[in-house]
């Protein structure tokens, strides 16, 4: 299970949750990666965490004032990013342009969606992990994987039947290891999470909790 | 075949080219449609030509000032909708949402794309048809079927792969009956075709020309 | 006083509700237009009402599928269009294409705006008129003009300050002739509903009750 | 004058570019920032440059994944920002939010506009300085005080007449110490430069003709 912590626009300190997972991740041999703020990536990648990108733009280099260059963010140590969350929903033609340019900058890719026909249609473009979210669970207290399980199957099976090189990641809600656990039998190969770590008062203990059912 | 005109925002008068086509549907027993602005929706079904809309939103009825609701399209005459042209891209999360409106108002959908791999994540949301346009060739003097024949093959067999209810159609230069026949041959079952028949002198001259390929 | 009324993609009958608007128009003297769905206005316009579109792109005749495009709404019977609304927000030099679009087709504007900011802003653009809408109020039964009269006062006063050709409408939550009648005394020259109208059992009597504070 | 230097995407040495505008800046005595991609801020601000970002999201800490935080970027040592650029163009509503976000977070900043009226707009918001690009100049070889001088004398008029605390800067084809002064000599306090540095292969020697007019 590979547990992708996105710190979002948290009022957190991006260096703090990147060594707590550092830490947690040498200690456990569990995969933990954080997703910073663009501006925070050279910091969190500095704490010898895997760091991933929230996001980019569709473009190469040239005239792109305010995007998100993937080579840019290759540069300031992101491996991977995070594509078409649903607080940054793209367009169809860009997820697809965006794929392209994460995979000339070498980042690992994950793109988001609702629902299983939104998986399979983000699985089409060929990224190497789909992460279902229904939005309404996002942000609560209760898990995708233990209060809409049909969700995270149905969009497994959905991914598989389009391409079986695809990994599932599955998110919203995720906070404990319990829900890894949950998550992991429904035929997730990852969890994305969020305010469960990047909120916490300990985020150490917390991310302790989560990969405890690893 | 089907044969679908998209009158754009092009300065043609939209009943005299909707009775054009009207005409060499009846006399050809070719299915042909037009889409016009959605404010000549009425006009051009009264002409009892099958009409179409160019984009339905993603809502329902609700609060969406300068939304078009598919509902309203359906009223107005409307028996379908492109979704996702490369004028009007659409998030993918959107394509989902405007096919469910266009399925609660009972419209037949085409979803744009520019290549396989957007063909087929569009297929995998559950359209009617999927059209493939490569933008270089949209407005140009190449038929798609002609000047880059493998992106058909390649769609074809990418949307089938995915789904195969659902229809493959191609669109991008395509003006002649030859471009039509072309389009057939390699696995199309309908034509998306604007400018050659909206800034014709003789709209249906180019009709009859371009149904004579059925 | 300009009484305004948006339709959105509500699911009232856009004929009726115009015809209501016409005839209570007609007896009382008042200044009454109806902005419905696109796809309606023809229809809307058929009753002699004053019709209103909801948006046009920004863009003139060419290659926009899927666009407003101002000539095709003023064809269909429009003679004015909103811009901006807090549900259809544009980009700022869109507002401005948009400004220039329905220019060329002898479209009245009124441009909507969050805040004294706002209005500022858009009056700097050159509409006819501009609409102050606090978004938190739209939909409400508090009326703008009650709940928060300074910022009705306070967007007259900037609106002048920038360019004292434009007007000043306000919206949201304006349901009865006495919000009118607050709203003029706030230096309003025009209202902007909705809900209230489009929803009503009987929009004639919301509307005369409405007018009557003129 | 002030010399705003925009990286865009551009394929060059952020870090080099900074070093040379650093020590130009130190030289002269002229001011001159240096507005990188927000991963390479940390070592952009590091050179000791003044340093912008070219973007702000107009939101504060929360949940939005994909966003460019003001806080974040002034962590990373920003002290401005770029808005509403001709590459990437904003709603007038999140003009005015991001222009909140800035302020949250004491950044400096700088709304860009296409002609007089949009500069007027954009003044009207209370932005530190506006910059009129004529979006047919940018990236050429004309500059816009030599090839189209009357746009920035009525740029600064229309922004005088709304907010004479706000500031007029003019971009688009500025490259050598000529431009900057026919652009002082128009009204302007500043001017946005992006390839003629960037793709420069001396910057140090463009920056210090750019400089030798002010």
């Amino acid at each position: 299970m590979f547990v992708l912590v996105n710190l979002k626009a948290y009022p957190c300190d991006p260096v703090a949750v990147a060594t707590a997972a550092r830490d947690v991740a040498e200690e456990s041999g569990a995969r933990i990666a954080v997703s910073p703020q663009a501006a925070h990536l050279p910091a969190v990648a500095g704490t010898g965490v895997e760091t991933w990108a929230q996001h980019v733009s569709p473009v190469g280099h040239g005239s792109h004032t305010g995007s998100t260059l993937a080579e840019a963010v290759a540069d300031a140590g992101a491996v991977g990013t995070l594509l078409n969350h649903s607080e940054n929903r793209l367009k169809l033609a860009d997820v697809d342009g965006s794929l392209d340019a994460a995979d000339r900058a070498d980042l690992e890719t994950v793109v988001c969606g609702n629902n299983p026909d939104q998986a399979a249609a983000a699985a089409a473009l060929g990224p190497d992990a789909v992460a279902v979210e229904p939005p309404e669970l996002i942000g609560g207290d209760d898990s995708v994987a233990t209060a809409d399980p049909s969700i995270v199957e149905d969009s497994a099976a959905a991914v598989a039947a389009v391409n079986d090189d695809v990994d599932l990641f599955c998110g919203a809600g995720v906070s404990t290891g319990e829900d890894v656990a949950a998550a992991a039998e429904l035929g997730a190969s990852g969890v994305l999470l969020a305010s469960g770590v990047a909120k916490a008062e300990d985020p150490r203990a917390v991310l302790r909790d989560l990969v405890s059912g690893i």
